[in-house]
Order: structure tokens, then sequence, then C-alpha cells
């Protein structure tokens, strides 16, 4: 922080500032309004904000920002990097060019791997970049007790230890709402102690705008970030929640955003976040700077569109001037000097990216590459805690000569009973084309759980797909036609330590090697991306041609619709409960 | 706190809310919208509020609000008890039936008199009210230090002391802003001790919007409530400071308000506080509601009067949901349950208080009468340290037959050099009839200070005025033709512990006993405020007849222009130094 004297003295004129960006068009995201401002810095602190015309505004380095607007950096108060598939530094690398500045994390996949460890790297990690990184803490590991085992179970204890730190802000996405309103023990005590410790509370709930919602509400926990129809959005406001509208270009829900500002105006606790963005969407869509972009195109004020990407989620995370913290969100005196020199306001093209009162990015390339302080631990870096399986590992074996499946359907949105036939006590799953075998492995070392069940219409052809990336525990999902292929993607994956793989015919076809906690790669996100594009084309070539990586990935979550194989069996996800996958009938 | 569990099941509607407002038409100041709703309360916070038609909405008190309004409590960010010159229970009984249920006091004055023991009486006495106060640090006891000799002095340290306090929530208004840009010693350690807490740091600055304001601003103060034009009001807006609009009758700023809001919207740093509200103006025009009567009768959108009087404030006292503390400011599930019931809304009439969930007061009377949890000290009820003063201790002395006296024109404002004669070594002021003798005595004990000088112009024919409430040291002030009449004053508010009086021919005229501090009645405000109206009218009948109440009250107060008497003699302002009052010339 500034030194106080220093600050004082630069702010009234009495020395030089350190950086002076003058005249450029101040995007002033508290008045809503644009207008010609000289900006003036002390080391990472906004001293003053002037008429172009002020003489005394003398700076060591001095940016001439004439034609060029001036806005505050953007700030994403919800995200997981682990989405993006890199570590917080080529994170940074990444986003700074594109005018994120903040990022408040929850380190949801890397707690569900390595619990404790996992939390304390990501937040490491992250100290010392240029791109400002606060930590929420992750409560819900695993996402559903008992229907599933993760790497790491977290009560009260480890959630309240987290919390001791003091880069922690808060509780992250409460996603067990039926057990917040139900008051299951473990969540409710959860959600007390980020209470009694002041914590943000922050929310991921599929209630409508209901007494569940309200008791949800009235638990404490603040927001959500799921994608709806403006008027839901709108009765969540009503209801004093923070409506997080989600950018990711999957997910997006800009439209209806925009629409519900043009019909109610600004809504100060309505505010853009990201969540989730891969690899890809981030080289082609860029990151939070999207959703602002796509507002603007959309039809929203510019200038209220950057406030939902700035002084609001700035709000949220309680770093708006006058909060305890340092202040976060605009251009004024005393404010961190995180902002951005836009070419052109209208498609948000980001020039010159400060933070902290330091050039890091300039036209869309660092000015330095971003170095972590720490290297991922060991248990990161040998996380695949599997044997090397064999095709015979992947029978499904039982007595009589056919069997009843419960086939999942729909990528886990239906089930369909279908008679199977049994040979030699195998289940002869592969005489029906459509079907394929989905297998759930426990890869984290602490018992040797696995399931099988089947699914159709997923279009695989031949070959495996498999994926350490497996929503929320992580475990190894294995999908294939053949037993042998199986085998060898399961193998390949604990070859590179994770990742993402599609085989045919004993090949590997395409693959992404994520080594860290198999969620990670230490690689750039250009890179990763790459990856990730043969992974798909791969998986296109043996037939799966919608989404592959989403397949994999979100097939075994079991707070999603409807039925869900995880490592315990294949879950009801409605009734919370397993049902059979097989049932003999000898 | 209302019990966790049973909150949220009320919520649910699987327990009988404790009180229940049915169908009213819910002022909702997040989204500005009003729409009718039924609002659920638990214990002391809203369990829910849902559409009216909710079947499951019982509970063990219901009223009816159809065709009537419900709004949140009125939250004053700004405001100091003491110029309501009663004790904190006569206070909250005087305004919650306006729908006032939080005020953010700050005991400038008590301090300024008692010092820590001031604060502390003022912060006690405000406890297990039903109103809700929230208190802020003094931070500049005396106002200007060398200019004036008050009760008690403030550094860093008795600063550091109250903030321990988990009820103080931050620096009162920083006025001596010379001193914070200039980083004159005494307040900048105030400031920095500010900083380093966390706290709330209010301001009050007369900078134009220049680089003096802006280095204010850095230093990290947010506020002032200085009335100016709208241009002036935006300019601050713009620098990222919380303008806080004053309502007070004599200092309006709100059509000021007004006429931005037309032009700029709704801007949400810019609140209503009061400030300054005698008891004459309380029962008369009322007191923060009063300026949302004023807003909305200048055509300023009800639902926007309402906010910037409610989550306005909530979020500059870090209140607002999402905040460490408990939210206040709006209704919505979680928010602590301080609502008003209204009968119309365009004229603020309130028929409702609901503070922590209990009906409060009632159709403009309290239902049951505050009480104080504690008495004043004894050091308050025994802060007036003067002996029995003669007539002689009135008599300017001096050489010669002619002394050169700088009189006191314009109440303060000016200054004029006049030759005035000297009778047996008696300065004869009394000889012309526009002038009077004011005289300033220390009254704390500290010292026997005191000094004199003429005033001109203030109507006075006959007898004098004294009080004991004179900004900001509050030291006696006596004004009057006669010695006689002066020292009969002086030993008049001895007699009663401080308080005003008019005193024409030995005889008491009108008076308002003031004994807590001199600056407090223990009487209600209608009480105080018959007080008032005899010392008024006995002032004018000697002549006095504009405001003379502020007259000797602001006489003294060497922060405002130009020429003002203090207990250790005449103040230049702008010079920030004295000036001889009478140069005798023998």
């Amino acid at each position: 922080m500034a030194d106080y004297t220093r600050l004082l003295r630069v702010a009234r004129g009495e020395e030089p500032a350190d950086l002076v960006v003058q005249n450029g068009l101040l995007v002033n995201v508290l008045t809503r309004e644009i207008y010609p401002a000289t900006v003036g810095i002390c080391e990472d602190v906004i001293a003053y904000v002037t008429a172009p015309d002020d003489a005394h505004c003398a700076g060591r380095e001095v940016i001439d920002a004439t034609g060029k607007w001036l806005a505050p950096g953007l700030i994403d108060s919800h995200m997981h990097i682990e989405s993006s598939h890199v570590t917080p530094a080529r994170f940074a690398d990444a986003v700074l060019p594109l005018g994120v500045t903040t990022v408040a994390q929850d380190p949801h996949e890397m707690a569900n791997v390595l619990g404790i460890a996992g939390v304390d790297y990501m937040r490491e990690a992250s100290r010392n970049l240029p791109l400002r990184v606060l930590t929420f803490v992750p409560t819900c590991v695993p996402a559903v007790p008992g229907l599933e085992t993760a790497g790491a179970s977290f009560t009260a204890t480890e959630v309240g230890q987290l919390l001791d730190d003091p880069d922690t802000i808060g509780l992250a996405e409460v996603m067990d709402y039926w057990g917040v309103v139900r008051q299951s023990p473990r969540i409710t005590e959860i959600v007390k102690l980020g209470r009694e410790r002041g914590a943000i509370l922050t929310g991921h709930v599929r209630f409508g705008e209901d007494r569940n919602l309200n008791a949800y509400l009235a638990a404490g926990i603040e927001s959500d970030h799921g994608r709806m129809p403006p008027e839901r959005l709108l009765a969540r406001a009503r209801l004093g929640m923070v409506v997080e509208v989600c950018c990711a270009p999957d997910r997006d829900n800009i439209p209806e955003i925009v629409e519900l500002w043009r019909e109610h105006g600004l809504l100060h606790n309505v505010i853009f976040v990201t969540d989730d963005i891969s690899p890809g969407d981030l080289i082609t869509h860029g990151h939070l700077d999207q959703g602002v972009r796509r507002a603007i195109e959309l039809g929203m004020d510019p200038v209220d569109a950057i406030r939902a990407a700035t002084a609001g989620p700035a709000r949220r995370l309680r770093r708006n001037r006058g909060a305890p913290g340092e202040s976060l969100g605009a251009i004024a005196p005393g404010y961190l000097a995180d902002l951005l020199v836009l070419d052109d306001l209208s498609t948000f093209s980001v020039h010159l990216t400060v933070v902290s009162g330091r050039i890091v990015a300039r036209d869309g390339e660092m000015v330095t590459e971003s170095h972590e302080s720490i290297s991922p631990p060991s248990s990161a870096l040998s996380s695949f805690h599997l044997p090397t399986l064999q095709a015979d590992d992947f029978a499904v074996r039982g007595p009589g000569e056919t069997v009843r499946a419960r086939v999942i359907t729909d990528r886990g949105k239906g089930l369909d009973v279908r008679t199977v036939p049994v040979t030699n006590g195998n289940v002869d799953w592969q005489s029906d084309p459509d079907l394929a075998l989905v297998s759930v492995w426990h890869r984290h070392g602490h018992n040797e759980n696995h399931a099988f069940a089947l699914i159709a219409g997923t279009g695989l052809r031949t070959g495996a797909l498999a994926t350490t990336y497996a929503h929320d525990s992580h475990n190894l999902v294995v999908i294939g036609r053949n037993t042998t292929d199986m085998a060898t993607a399961a193998n390949a994956l604990r070859s590179s330590g994770g990742g993402y793989v599609a085989v045919s015919g004993g090949k590997i076809l395409g693959q992404v090697a994520l080594p860290v906690a198999g969620l990670l790669s230490q690689l750039s996100v250009p890179e990763v991306a790459g990856e990730f594009a043969s992974y798909v084309a791969a998986a296109n070539a043996v037939g799966v041609v919608e989404n592959p990586i989403r397949l994999v990935t979100s097939l075994p979550l079991p707070v999603v619709p409807n039925f869900r194989p995880t490592d315990l069996g294949l879950v009801d996800v409605s009734r919370q409960t397993f049902v059979p996958a097989f049932e003999f009938s000898g």
C-alpha cells in the first residue's frame, strides 16, 4: 500500500506522481458518466482524478490517453481457475491482457482432489501475481456426501481452518441447498461458522423464488449464478440476492440481463461473473470482458455494463469504498490503481492493463510473464492413485442369460430400462451399437470403489474416452465401446498424471495432459487450448460430436438431474439415492 | 439475533412467524419498485417476503396492511443526539414514531465536555433502546487545538481506546481537514489509526472539488455533509465521496438533491442525514422523515427518496446485505426486522414502527416509553465548574480615555474597528446602544481562562443572554447590555447545571435547563422544545429577534468564518490566530 505521506503529497501536487494517465475519457461507474479526466497514481493507489487542464500533473511516467477511454479493471467475483485448466500464473497471463484485474476464486476442484493442501496451493500460487486473486473457501467437498467419494471431505473444522487465513474472504458456493434449508448437520455447521466469522456467504441454488429460497437467504447466503429468464433474475434481486449473471459462452445469461436492464434500469446487485471458462472459450471469446462486450452489443449502456463487472462485484466482495479493505472497482482518489486504457469503448478493446499502478499488459500481450512463488506440492503431481488397469477390469459380470439394465440416456437426464444379453457370465453390452459402458473409479487412494453403468446415445462408435476432471469428485471416468481401449485410456491418464484422452484401436488419438492434480496443466492457456482441440477432434472421430468434454466431465455430478454414475453406483438425483445399474435375474 | 433453526423453519412455513404484516404495498428499495407482499418475521429478523396469496403465512400476531405501504425503517448515518438536547432514551421516543429506526451518532459535544466519559455515557445510554444507535468516535476534540480550551482533548490514544469498543463503528467527522492534507501530527495519527483498524472514516470538509479534496479522500475519508449546489454534489460523487445531504430545516439541501436526481437519476452514494435537529424543529418538522417527505413533495420518486434514507445509509454504515454485520435498510429475508407501515406514501405518514420485530410506535405515539440502562455520570451532572460571578467580573478594564476595539459584526462574519471611551479605567461600551459585551468562560475546571470582546448589531437592547451549549468547546458564553444581568445569567446557568437563559432587570425571563453536561435535558423533546420557546420569546423581548439560540451557540466556533471569540481571545479564523479585542492606548 502506498506510503501515506507521499500519497497525500502527490494528491495535492506537491510531488510528481509515479504514473499519470492523461486526458482519457473517464468511465465513471459511480455516477454513470463519461468525461475527460487525468488520473495520477502514487505507487499502487490512485492519488487524484482531475481535469485535463490541471497544471499540476507531473509524473515519472506519463501516458497520453487522448481519444481513449479509462475504465476500472474488471472484477470477477465468482469463478474457478481450474475450469481454465492452468495454474494461477498462466491464468493471470491469459486474462490480464483482456482487462480482468481481480478474480475471486473458488478452488473447489482442487479441494475435492487434495483437500486443504489443494486450497493452500491455489491460494499460495496466486500470491504476488500481477492479477489480484481473492480466495473463497470451498464448502461442499464432496458436493453430496454419501453419493460419491472424493479426494477429501470438509467439515466445519477444515472450513474454519481455511477461513483463519487472512487471504480467504468467505464461503464459496454453498451448493448443498437442500442441506441448508433442511438443516442437515454438516452444511448447517459450515454456514453457521461463516455467519459467526462475518464471512461473505456465496450461494448456488436451484430453488424457484419460493419459501425454500427465502430460507436459504435467511440463512445468510447471498448469491447465485444460475442461468434463468429475466423475470426470475428480477424476482431474486427483489429478495435481496446478489444476482451473478454468467458470462461463460456456453451458459451465457447476458441477453436476459440486457432485457432486464432495458425494462428496469440498473440494478446494483446484478453483476457479471464467469464461473467456468474453458481454455478454448478463453482464447476464442475472452473472459469477463466478453460478457461486457456482449452486453454492449445487445444494447446495454457501456457504462452500466462496465459497472456490472467493476463497482458491482467490488461491492459484492466488500471492496467498495467505505468497506474495510482496500477499495476496488472505480477510478477515484484512494482506490487501488487497477485500471484499463481502452482503444474503443463499444468493443471493449483493451490497450493497457494497469494493476497496482504498474502497466502489466499492452495491446493483448503481457509486458512480462507471471511467476508463481510456489510449485505444485508433490501430492498434486501424483494424484492418480490407481494401478495399471486391464481390459478384464472393465468386464461386467453376472449370472443368467440376460440382465435388466438401467441405461442412462440423454447424457444423464433420462433413464431407460433395457434387457441386455449375458454371455459366459459377461454382460454383452457391446452387441448393441447404441450402448457404451461408463465406469467411474475412485482415483484418490482412499478406497477401491468403482462402479459401472450403461449409457445410450453418446454417439461413440468405437474406442474410449476418459478423464480425471469429472465433477465434483474428479474420479476417473472412462466411457468406451470396448474394454481394451478403456483400459488403454485409463492407463494413458495414469501416465500423464491425469487429463483427457480419446483412444481407439489401442492408439491415443488425442490427449490433454493435466498433471497437476489431474486438473491443471503448467502450460499456457493457448497451449492447453490446443491440446483440448486435439482431444475434441479425436472424440469427434470416434463418433462423439456433441461436446465430448462435457460428456465425460459432467456425467458423474450427482447434483444435476437426473441419473448420474459415481464411484459408488448409479444415483437417482431427485431422490438422492442409488438405483441398481444391473439387475441380474439368475 | 433470531434463533437460526427457528428462523429457517419460519421461512419455509414449518412454524408460524412471530409477526406477519400481510398484504402491504412493499417499497422495495433494492429494485426500486412497489408491489403487494406479505412479510413474515421470526424474532428480530425478516424470515420471508412472499406473495399475499401464499397460504403458509400463519403468525402469532398478524397485521393487515391492506391499502398501506411497507417501507424499511429510516437510517440516519450522521447525526448528533446532543443537538436535540435530550438523552438517548428521550430522543428515541421522539424519532421512533416518525419512522427513524437507526441512527449513527457522533457524540462530539459530550466528548468536548466530558471526554471519554461523555462518549461512554452516550454509548451506554443508547444500549438496549428500541432505537438502534451506532456510535462514531469523535476525532476533533477540541475542534482546533490552541484556539480554545475544551473539557477534554483527544489524541490517537483516546480515539484508539474508544475504537476498541465493539459498539463503535468508525471515526466521526474529521473536520480538521487542513490538518489532514497538511499532515499535522495529531489528526494524521488519528486518521492512520482509523485506516489501520478498517474503520468507517467520516468527513466534514469545506474544500472545493480540487486537489486538496483529492488528498482528503486519498487519506481514506469518505464523506461530507456540507450544503452546496447540485453541480458540487455531483462533482463530489464523481470523486467517490459519500454525499450526505442535510435534511435539517435550517440547512436543508433537499431542493439541490432533487435537482441532481432529476438530471442524473439515482446516485447510490447520495444519502440523507440530519446532522443537527433542534427540539423545536423535531416537533414542528420531524427528523429524517421530513427530508424524505420534502424530497417527495419536490418531485423525487418516493422509492428513491426512501432509498436515500434506508438502503443508501445502510450501505454507508456497512450494514447492507453482504456486509459483515446484521443487514439493515431493506425488507428482504435475513434483514433485521426494522420496518414501517405507512398510511400514505407521498406524505410519508407513519402508522406503525417495527424495530427488531417489535411494534414500538403506533400512530405517532410510543407503545411504551424507552428506558435508559444507565443514568448520567456524576461528572455530567456537575459539569459547570465556575464560581458564582459578580457584575464586577464582567468589567473590561484598561488605561487611558479611549480604547481601539475590534468589534464583531454580522454575528461573527465581520469585524469593525471602533473607538470606545474608557471611564475610570472601565471600557464604557454601554454608552453605545448598538454594542453588547460578549464573554467566554472556560467552564470545565481545567483553567481560569475567560475573554471579552464587543459585538455590534445583535439587537440586544437590555439584559443578557447566556448558554453553556456553545460550539465546540461548550464553554460559558454570556452576551449582555449590562454586567449585573450578565452575572445573573451566568449564575442562573450555574444553578441549573447549564442550558440557555435570558435575563433582564435581574429577572430570569426565559430558560432552558440542560443539567446533563450543560448540553442535555432529561425531559422529553416536547418539554424541552417548550423551554426553548420560552427562551426565544424572552430573547425576542430584550431585542434579539433573529435566531437567539444560534447567536450564543455558534458565536465561539473557531472553524466558521471569520471572527470568533473563545475563552482564549478573539480568533481570526482565516488566519487561525488571535487578534486583540481591545488595544488600549495608555
